[in-house]
């Protein structure tokens, strides 16, 4: 079992990485749990496979375990990620008559973890919580950093806390269940974090590709702790992205207007962020930031990966309507993730014709 | 002009009381507001009387006003304190593309402020606010200490977030076109305040009555100073209420329990809550911990205030039943914030028997 602390002053937590994490009670969430009301958050399928082992974990049959533990299971996808799933954990807490001491477990990938984590800041004006993520991309993106929201409407993630888990279970046994499409979605986050702040991990992980793909347990774990370590000083720099935390958004703004132009759910966030790294690539490029063969590096990583390299076929309009609502943006100027050079990243406001160049170039035939 | 500052480290914030605060541009405010996306959030009565004077107190027609003033209203009352108003303010937000650099501005009462710093809080995972209380209730008591939530029909206040404004204005002159009843029920909070904390203000208080009842400026002022102050005071030594600030619930625990089996808004919550002192000064005394004299004193201040003396008439079990999901609950029992002696507070959990008999002696014949 690897640790890894994340540093946030009095909301630091510990991130616990292994292969069966799951499979026995694990003292540090039991520690945890002992004698509060604890409640699994989950959703059906994901329960299925993991609701008994969690409850094990937890040591929710011993002497020592939570005094009541009850789940909440929420629809499935990112088309649910809204006030009314929201409403659902509350109705479960209140129902239930669970108290501000209470403890909410996290099961499931990163539309669980956003919305349980969300409902953990407001429920009774903020309640602790622990994440149990069982996505590639949840364990190394969503787990770390305690963005959490739920999607409006008029724009994803829109409305949301930051909120630090206590304690983070990432369990790579339970990535063996996961489909192809999911796996390569967490790898586009892999990637780009080595593309902001490693280029060595950048390469290691492209030699580690067919072992990553199968799921073997070193490599994996040693990937989703680099991954997770890179994640943690970047927010421990800057924890409400006021700042540097931005630079994790690299391939989000056309990632981000990918999505929301599609409809959520369908692409998965993995994959319009890799289509959007090579837009963002081939801007910094554009821009003199970093070369050819860089943005050629990135277009070959993101294939072998399995992951889109282009967006879809729209207008250079719509992309720029569909960024103009970015969480990133001032007052409607869209801001971007560059690479300048290779392995660091930048945020900058940039012209209208490199963009206007990018989105004409990037976008599938 | 009065100013008082809360201390909350790098959350600390100015509270400005005066008489006709908003009848010009406000430099506090106007800093605070220059060049950027700024929403006014109130209902139709309230900015029917003040959104002009507001508009100019912001300066927002000058050169260095914002860079754009949205006006939102929410219907009126505790019963709209829910999700579907604040998703109005949403709504309004996002249409108008604010983003996370914008301010909102909370013109009303205590309904209004809650509903605008919880969205405030969550909108783009935090947002900067402004509170403009215009009843007394709001002036003393939301005002101070970020609390901020909305209704859910099992409980009040259960969604929320601690979040602290940028800046209070206290402007006394809009207490003038508030009804008697809602005069009163600021009075409740106030007269808490010296319950719990300066016996010479409680009696002050009384002294003042025919002038703070007229809203007599230099007593308003002095009372409302001193009010904020001592929230203040006890918000500075523990902003999340982990444990000294609950004593600012003292008469809360019966108020809340009358406000839900009443439906929320059919008593003013100052009503609620002086019903709730008288209650909760009766079971300091069956435990010993104040005289009968005590007692005497906040029943015969809450008559001269105007507020009720005694809960609806429910038996005691159904008192039991309400006040069993509090957020002060653990797991179950609530706890009590108890006078001991006048003048001090204590937090408890609290023997059934005393608790029956208080529960029997203070509701309406």
């Amino acid at each position: 079992m690897i640790r890894l602390d994340v540093s946030l002053a009095e909301r630091s937590y510990p991130i616990l990485i292994g292969d069966g994490l799951l499979e026995a009670p694990l003292p540090a969430l039991q520690a945890l749990a002992s004698g509060r009301q604890v409640a699994i958050v989950s959703n059906p399928a994901i329960f299925a496979l993991y609701g008994a082992s969690t409850r094990r974990c937890l040591g929710a049959d011993g002497a020592a375990g939570p005094s009541q533990v009850l789940d909440i299971l929420l629809p499935d996808g990112e088309a649910h990620k809204d006030w009314d799933s929201l409403n659902l954990i509350f109705d479960a807490l209140l129902a239930a008559r669970f108290d501000r001491h209470c403890l909410l477990l996290a099961l499931g990938g990163g539309v669980i973890g956003d919305m349980t984590g969300f409902a953990a800041a407001v429920y009774q004006r903020g309640v602790e919580f622990v994440q149990i993520p069982t996505t590639l991309l949840a364990q190394v993106d969503s787990s770390v950093g305690g963005k959490t929201a739920i999607n409006h409407p008029l724009g994803k993630n829109m409305i949301g806390a930051f909120h630090q888990p206590r304690l983070v279970l990432a369990d790579v046994a339970t990535l063996r269940t996961l489909p192809p499409r999911e796996l390569s979605a967490g790898l586009a986050e892999m990637l780009k974090h080595g593309a902001i702040a490693d280029p060595a991990y950048f390469d290691r992980l492209l030699t580690d590709l067919a072992a990553l793909k199968a799921c073997e347990p070193r490599a994996m774990m040693a990937a989703v702790e680099r991954s997770c370590q890179i994640k943690a000083q970047v927010v421990a720099q800057d924890e409400r992205e006021s700042g540097l935390r931005a630079i994790l958004n690299f391939g989000h703004t056309f990632g981000h207007a990918i999505e929301a132009g599609l409809g959520y759910g369908q692409w998965l966030h993995g994959e319009a962020v890799g289509a959007g790294m090579v837009m963002a690539a081939d801007l910094s490029q554009r821009l003199g930031l970093i070369t050819d063969q860089d943005v050629a590096r990135i277009r070959s990583a993101n294939q072998a990966a399995g992951l889109p390299v282009a967006g879809p076929a729209w207008p250079p309009e719509r992309y720029l309507e569909l960024m103009s609502g970015d969480k990133k943006s001032e007052q409607g100027t869209p801001k971007f993730v560059l690479l300048s050079p290779f392995g660091k990243a930048v945020v900058r406001k940039v012209p209208d014709e490199p963009l206007r160049q990018t989105l004409q170039a990037c976008v599938q035939a």
